[in-house]
């Protein structure tokens, strides 16, 4: 008889990876050069290390090393909170009837509560190295606010976080956890800056945006000594950092020899899913494997589902070098009523490139069927999730219910990305039935569209 | 060379212990026989099963069988969440430039954040195998309320839970998570029953106390059918489950050949401290360990450093067994500013007996101490804690400088009951510098101590 595989699978510390995996080296089709807002040339190292630290500007750059080794540095802050447990859904399983193997990478253990961690972590290490004093970052459902406070209490730097307004007043909690931390908390807009300023003028009320969050960060960075601005998802080097999701997932599986068919990951600026699939997309593109790749995103901010495949602004100010993605546009405004993160109008251009290639698939769900999911896997698995993660969640158990209609008894591997203690009136909102749904327009999207800028690489695709 | 201690021990998963471990059959002088209200004499099985459950009440009454199994069925569940990790602080020893060695058992990797689900999965379990429908139990804090809406959740039981009225308000996240797992949340008191009608006709504006919302969970249980109540500190078989943490702890560290010289744990009702300590203790009452064991309890509510060894209710309503402990009276009424649980007034038998013998030291800690330990805590090891917790990080830390101070490497094991996440009201007010402390006068003793009953026993101390 076959050993039976553990509920948890957990790695033991000297099997934690000790290199990242950089897929774009792998990547037949390359993801587009970013490019420099004022030039339009392909933007430099010099040009980014304005506003990022110079190692992860190194790795944002670098599309050919397989295997990036992580620092001993980081590693040490790593071992206080990895490996994360790969666990077997045996419950659900159960539960749904499904002759389905399911897996999840559970990154949540950690007090950020989420994958998050994983390039905070290594932005403080690189920023510490680099003898800087301080750091800026903007945070909006606050996981990624959290990881940072987090990781440069341990690393010894000073931290600004610029939290959308409305959000910092929404979830009082994250504030106070970021602030526990020793972060200093500025809702945005603020008075701090200019760009803060100039949106307080026109509209003293505003509730804020992610896009003015980040204006604020990257100009309060430029001008304070010794610091620069971090960024949570999006940029390739934050794809690199999460891939030790991917790897530790894999590793764990490689013990049993699992190998996944169906590998599923929630997707807003596409770290984690980035992340997550890593390895096992290399399979595939070496032909080693014919698993399928799913992200999964919120109907209310469909980039992939949507959007369209064009070179975009990060932010809605319209500052930051410009990436060939799939956006919704900068200006795209996502529904107030979504709960939690994934609200971003862009996606990393490593899942753009595969996603264009027909590498990895992509699904949207609506809000309430993903919190259905969300309540039927905490009662079952016991673990309460993030309103994120919970989109790989719905397609996991859509995805083994349709196994249960074919009889197939497919592996599926999903991301749970984190979970929801600082979501509780997202779940108090679904609890009193009055969780709303909302899909934007063709109107709605066109007026996002618009703010795709008119140049010239935008006409050649 | 010696191979380096994992910063994280986890055993794997056939190395879960599967039996508690019954430190009475050990202890030379046993706890002294819980007495029936009504006729003062030794509570019977039959006794108790009208309010609990009968597997429960059998280990409750069990003080010889060293050993009990784990059942298969709450084996299966205890998979989901364990093994709790056992973390070498690494980080903290080296902040605080000590040379002890200090580890902690981190109970609050689930979803209700604490221990409190060891004997939650324990006492559901044992209640559908009784065949009962649904539980009833009360909430102060709200750890125990999330853990018993977990177990019902995953054992298809039915679960009513009287929160504390001015801590369901306090904490509604608390409150929205036990309602997402399905449970029934009362805000205590209530008019659902006779004891909550009582106490709302004389002060309508109350804001509840634990003491009556046992009261109201007893009367409900009481009155419907194949339903009993569940409690979850104080009693002996609650110390019985929660030895998993102890036996956990002891399997990690005897791998690594660890043996600790101080265990530190909170104390308010005594669970998880008794849990922690029992096999452990049981080497020391066996002449193979010169091991210190403290507990440490809110200088707010001080039962063993002020309390006094006597017959006391569990309630305020005076109806449940009499239970010989070390006591603040049954009427003692901790300050309101206390932040987190440990707020009530007596303490487990078993760690009464052991404190009457010598065997377990305690000392008390003033509120704004601890949340220094907390915070220092949270920013070193990364690990937000409960202020529960936190009681015992005050001691590890406090004890770890001693031995800086006379250069002992003395090895400390303390117990981390859970994590912070729902008690950020209490880190707001810390950081705000809002957080006070408060110390019972010898009159406001005096008050709770007049509330013990004056009956024989009491007097032949």
């Amino acid at each position: 008889m076959a050993k039976r595989i553990p509920t948890r699978l957990y790695l033991s510390e000297d099997e934690i990876p000790t290199t990242w995996y950089n897929l774009r080296a792998d990547m037949k089709n390359k993801p587009d050069p970013i490019l420099h807002p004022g030039t339009l040339q392909s933007a430099s190292a010099a040009d980014l290390e304005a506003v990022f630290c110079k190692e992860p500007v190194k790795q944002e750059l670098d599309d050919t090393t397989r295997l990036i080794p992580i620092p001993e540095g980081l590693r040490e802050f790593y071992r206080a909170y990895r490996p994360a447990p790969l666990i077997r859904a045996y419950f659900l399983e159960k539960a749904l009837g499904t002759p389905a193997e399911i897996y999840y990478k559970h990154e949540g253990t950690n007090t950020s509560g989420s994958h998050k961690l994983n390039s905070a972590a290594a932005q403080a290490y690189y920023a510490k190295e680099e003898g800087l004093a301080s750091l800026t970052t903007e945070t909006g459902a606050g996981q990624w606010g959290s990881a940072m406070a987090m990781a440069c209490a341990y690393y010894g730097l000073g931290l600004t976080v610029y939290m959308v307004k409305v959000s910092s007043e929404q979830k009082p909690y994250r504030k106070a956890l970021i602030e526990t931390y020793g972060a200093k908390l500025i809702p945005s807009p603020s008075n701090t800056t200019e760009a803060g300023r100039k949106i307080l003028a026109k509209d003293p009320n505003t509730g804020g945006s992610l896009g003015c969050a980040i204006s604020e960060a990257v100009e309060t960075s430029i001008k304070t000594d010794k610091c620069r601005y971090v960024l949570g998802s999006v940029l390739n080097h934050v794809v690199l950092h999460q891939s030790i999701i991917g790897m530790e997932a894999k590793a764990a599986l490689d013990k049993y020899g699992v190998k996944p068919d169906i590998v599923i990951g929630c997707a807003g600026g596409g770290s984690n899913l980035g992340g997550l699939i890593a390895p096992f997309m290399a399979e595939k593109i070496a032909g080693k494997s014919k698993a399928r790749f799913i992200a999964v995103e919120p109907a209310s901010c469909p980039s992939f589902t949507r959007g369209r495949y064009a070179y975009d602004f990060g932010d809605t100010a319209m500052t930051t070098p410009l990436l060939r993605m799939y956006t919704l546009g900068n200006g795209f405004i996502p529904s107030s009523n979504h709960a939690g993160g994934l609200r971003y109008h862009g996606m990393n251009p490593i899942l753009s490139r595969l996603y264009k290639d027909g590498l990895l698939e992509a699904r949207s769900a609506v809000q309430t069927d993903v919190f259905d999911a969300a309540v039927q896997f905490a009662k079952i698995e016991g673990i309460l999730p993030a309103p994120e993660s919970s989109h790989a969640i719905r397609v996991a158990i859509d995805e083994a219910l349709e196994c249960k209609r074919t009889g197939e008894k497919k592996t599926i591997l999903f991301g749970l990305t984190g979970t929801g203690y600082f979501d509780m009136t997202a779940y108090q909102a679904y609890n009193n039935k009055t969780m709303t749904d909302y899909i934007p327009t063709d109107e709605d999207l066109a007026r996002g569209f618009a703010t795709i800028p008119d140049i010239p690489q935008n006409k050649m695709q």
